[in-house]
């Protein structure tokens, strides 16, 4: 039999892949989890119908969703990944050792043990001594600590899925105010921003909340061939510091980068460097959406 | 009915568009034709089953294999066009005042004759008074023009297909060689040279040997969401110049860039800073191949 998973990215387009195995199927409280090995790109976690990750290509994801921020903090202690059940995220931070603590908040404990059962290579990182993992509402979270003020981050990173289900209140100007809150002062998070092919209305709404809410805000964007259009963004408030360069001794003291497959410490100024369509669609909102 | 296209870019994997027409089909005596109209991404033209351009998406490719080189080079005055039946490439060449003559050499008529009839948006510039439209092998017109050395050529652009049927020779070494000898002295050249994900063992043959052809050699990515992997790779020969950095004047005189959707000067050199694991595939060997 020939077993084809297709996703339809829009109405009308979408992509194919030929599946080797089903690996595992459940209906969560908050969506419906697939895990598929496929022939081109191995296993593959699919919420929802819509392909969160694969073996193959995952790097560029993590690595761009990490680094650059990572690299835009010259002392990032305290980080915070809301999202991220996959470990990802949490196994990229976790590369620096100027990081404390990661903390990680995802909702879902059932993405969190289908990774640990069908992704090691990405759920390596939840047992790391530095690593803490809560299975709780982002949201929520971020109130829980905006009230108590017991501590603040240094960088945030929001690695959701798409504004539908669970994921929908962190694309809301309330959801970036209480990220502003829980930064310290010289704080900056990212989110990731979808595609500006098929979600440019998105990305616009989008941008323009995070600008109000952070004096500073930039887009960048990065390759990622079984996400929609292939060309994924990245959204940045910061408090501070220009996420376009990087603190000379923080490279330095990055030995992991001879590991990395996609971040280069020239893509921390080359991926703000916008397509002119993708710049007009945050023009005079970002600081970096500019198309002349 | 719902009719879908399905390319299977690789044995597993591909894309799948929704098609509201199918408008054209024919067997040339190089490839198998078809035009159809998109849900998503508008009119289709398809050679042996692998998209060659769509309306709504044709800017990216059209734009980046155009300017790039016509940026680099200070006075592009004769400029030569293998391949590019659709017209495309014509349109954005003929946007630059100080080129004088833009040949193009196009083995399949049909090509063009398809262009004509239904992608008028691509092949409007087949009538301009500064373009010569030749229905001939490409690689015989730069034979004939090395033995008569009657003209050289500032900029050669290949707008080819994919490697298999009529195009596969414009791959090979004695075809750069051909380019070099009918370049000017301070000529360059640039090629399509497909993706990193699934042709990473074809990149790597083709940069080793442009770079054994040509003194100076690069390769840069542009973003295009209906060919393979939505990420694109163009590789650059260069007698004399680094097409990393635009002679102002060549800027100055271009009012036409506030028309452009995806070619942005700041892209002529972020371009060429390359994902890590696509600097891998030509480190050592292009002078932007580095890794580290």
């Amino acid at each position: 039999m020939h077993l084809w998973f297709t996703e339809e990215q829009t109405a009308g387009f979408g992509i194919t892949a030929k599946i080797k195995k089903t690996l595992y199927h459940e209906q969560t409280p908050y969506q419906v989890l697939d895990m598929v090995e496929t022939e081109t790109f191995g296993p593959m976690l699919v919420l929802d119908g819509m392909v969160m990750t694969t073996v193959r290509d995952e790097f560029v994801y993590h690595e761009m969703i990490s680094h650059i921020p990572l690299f835009a903090h010259p002392n990032p202690r305290r980080v915070l990944i809301i999202g991220g059940g996959d470990g990802g995220v949490l196994r990229e931070v976790l590369r620096h050792s100027v990081v404390e603590r990661a903390v990680m908040v995802e909702i879902d404990s059932a993405v969190v043990e289908v990774s640990k059962a069908y992704l090691p290579q990405l759920s390596s990182a939840f047992t790391h001594p530095r690593a803490e993992v809560h299975i709780l509402d982002g949201f929520r979270y971020l109130s829980d600590i905006a009230e108590t003020r017991r501590v603040s981050y240094d960088v945030i990173i929001v690695d959701s899925t798409e504004p539908v289900g669970p994921a929908e209140k962190l694309f809301e100007r309330g959801f970036y105010q209480a990220i502003f809150d829980a930064l310290s002062e010289d704080g900056l998070f990212v989110a990731q921003t979808d595609n500006p092919w098929f979600k440019g209305d998105l990305i616009r709404r989008v941008s323009r909340d995070i600008a109000q809410v952070f004096p500073r805000a930039f887009l960048y964007t990065a390759n990622i061939p079984t996400y929609p259009s292939g060309l994924w963004t990245f959204t940045i408030g910061s408090k501070v510091y220009d996420p376009r360069t990087i603190a000379p001794h923080r490279v330095d003291r990055a030995p992991f980068l001879k590991e990395l497959r996609y971040y280069h410490p020239a893509l921390q100024e080359a991926a703000f460097v916008l397509p002119r369509f993708v710049s007009a669609l945050v023009e005079g909102v970002l600081e970096n959406g500019t198309t002349i």
